[in-house]
């Protein structure tokens, strides 16, 4: 059985944890990554959504943080903030810098981002097929209300989301393609699955290469989402302020309205919260395959159960 | 009075700092760099003998070692290693590599790297001008007897020297050119001076670079140099091996011919340790400005004595 994830940073990547420790040989996984908020920074390619898959499927992450390396520290970073350059709110770790070391390295001998991947991905042994969305430099950044355009992570680490954002554009998009893989991966599977990640600035941004939506707008996979949203709030980061900057609610049923229902949208199920019953409810009554159950992934059993429910809602549960 | 020295990494800095305690206040001191073992690695700009020289009269360098950073430590490069992606036998300090990434930062702005320098230097307030040879990327590479060409650091580093070399060869030497101030520096020095620095790859390499050999040559003010080698032996590092792969034998003597008297060649005076009186009463019988004295820098006093009797041979101790 062949399982494909669209993922952002944490949220995909704990749920891609539990889709695991749900299916175990039972299933090959692949990933596809955002990698709209990579950045060069000072000198190195940081690909956060990417670390956060490896890391976190590598048994290496920070548990707490959800992102970064366990037992990190910041004597570079720390030094570095000395000489005033600016960027010094933007955590690189001593540990997640030699990813970016090793990452530059690799892209400066001319391999592209998904054979970079691949390489280190090797270290970790992420048990899944781990690929960028694309081999392109696209680069999320956010047009601000007073019509500056910042790079995505400057307006979410720095500014906590707080800038109000006119909207969010990617750099080099028109040019860009799906990464060697990640159109395959989408029509060949037997059940592709949206994770809780932020349907705006992580699976939007994979959405956005072109041809990845009609890929999945006409794969013969059944498509099933998870809310990240549950009783109107995101469970983790800052999703509601991306969701009001493209003018969508911040709910469970606006969320599954905004992905659409295929073939016009992306899905055809998803599951909500057991607190949004309603939401499941009145998707159901407009055609929808929806369900509601527990979805906060506490620990990895229990995002296993979520990711059984939601491949239960399309009868892909092995 | 303005003094200009020419310097590599360990024994530049140290003479250099030696020579600021001696002048204080009454001097304006200028020191061009070697840029030939600079090296892009793992995506970052590494300047040793910049960083030496900055950190030796920042007062932060590891005092023992003569390079790198005081109470440094290898998290990054000992978890890089597990990569496996080679060039661990390079010591990337997480201290020091702080000072890579807001270098690389910076010349990705397209600074020059004699700006970049400049602006890395406000940092450490190294009590000199301090400038690169060059603005472009001029590496030494070491052409090896079985005819691989390899960089110098890795000829140097990596293999201790020990590979026999046939040659030495500078990359993109036709096109380089002196950075801003390398040759006013030259020509408008009240004394220009050579610190027991490796006359092959450092000196040999600041030499190189088109236009500053002349300038010396021709500049007014009277040029001193300080012999590397003490008793047939360099004082430090491995230059016997670089004087050897040149055929130039390891003597004091041997050094100040290579080097030349001006107009030909680019020296006035020449300081030997007390050790080789003989080649000092040679060179003086070619009509060689030359003296002996204790010449080992074993602490800022001694060194400061150093770099008053280099002075005084030609008359330019103030």
């Amino acid at each position: 059985m062949k399982v494909t994830v669209l993922s952002g940073g944490v949220g995909g990547a704990r749920f891609t944890r539990g889709l695991l420790s749900l299916l175990g040989e039972r299933a090959h996984v692949t990933v596809v990554a955002n990698t709209g908020d990579d950045l060069w920074l000072h000198g190195v390619r940081v690909c956060p959504d990417l670390d956060t898959l490896m890391y976190t499927l590598g048994g290496a992450v920070h548990e707490e943080q959800g992102w970064g390396r366990r037992d990190e520290t910041r004597r570079t970073s720390d030094d570095l903030a000395a000489y005033g350059l600016g960027w010094e709110w933007f955590t690189l770790g001593d540990l997640d810098l030699a990813t970016h070391l090793a990452r530059t390295e690799l892209l400066r001998t001319g391999l592209p981002l998904s054979q970079v991947t691949a390489r280190l991905a090797e270290r970790w042994a992420p048990r899944v097929t781990l690929l960028p969305m694309t081999d392109d430099e696209v680069e999320t950044h956010v047009v601000t209300a007073d019509g500056q355009e910042i790079h995505f992570e400057e307006w979410w680490v720095r500014h906590r989301a707080t800038l109000p954002a006119a909207r969010f554009v990617q750099t080099n998009l028109a040019t860009a393609a799906p990464a060697p893989g990640v159109l395959a991966a989408l029509t060949e599977a037997d059940v592709v699955v949206v994770p809780p990640s932020n349907p705006v600035v992580s699976v939007g941004t994979i959405l956005a290469i072109p041809g990845v939506r009609d890929a999945l707008r006409t794969s013969s996979a059944p498509v099933v989402g998870v809310s990240p949203v549950i009783g109107g709030a995101p469970v983790r980061g800052m999703a509601d302020a991306c969701l009001t900057a493209i003018g969508v609610e911040t709910s469970a049923v606006a969320v599954a309205r905004h992905y659409g229902r295929r073939p016009d949208g992306v899905l055809d199920a998803w599951l909500v919260d057991e607190r949004d019953a309603d939401a499941a409810d009145a998707l159901r009554s407009e055609g929808w395959i929806a369900g509601a159950a527990p979805t906060l992934m506490t620990d990895v059993p229990t995002t296993a159960r979520i990711a059984a429910d939601a491949l239960a809602l399309v009868g892909a549960l092995p």
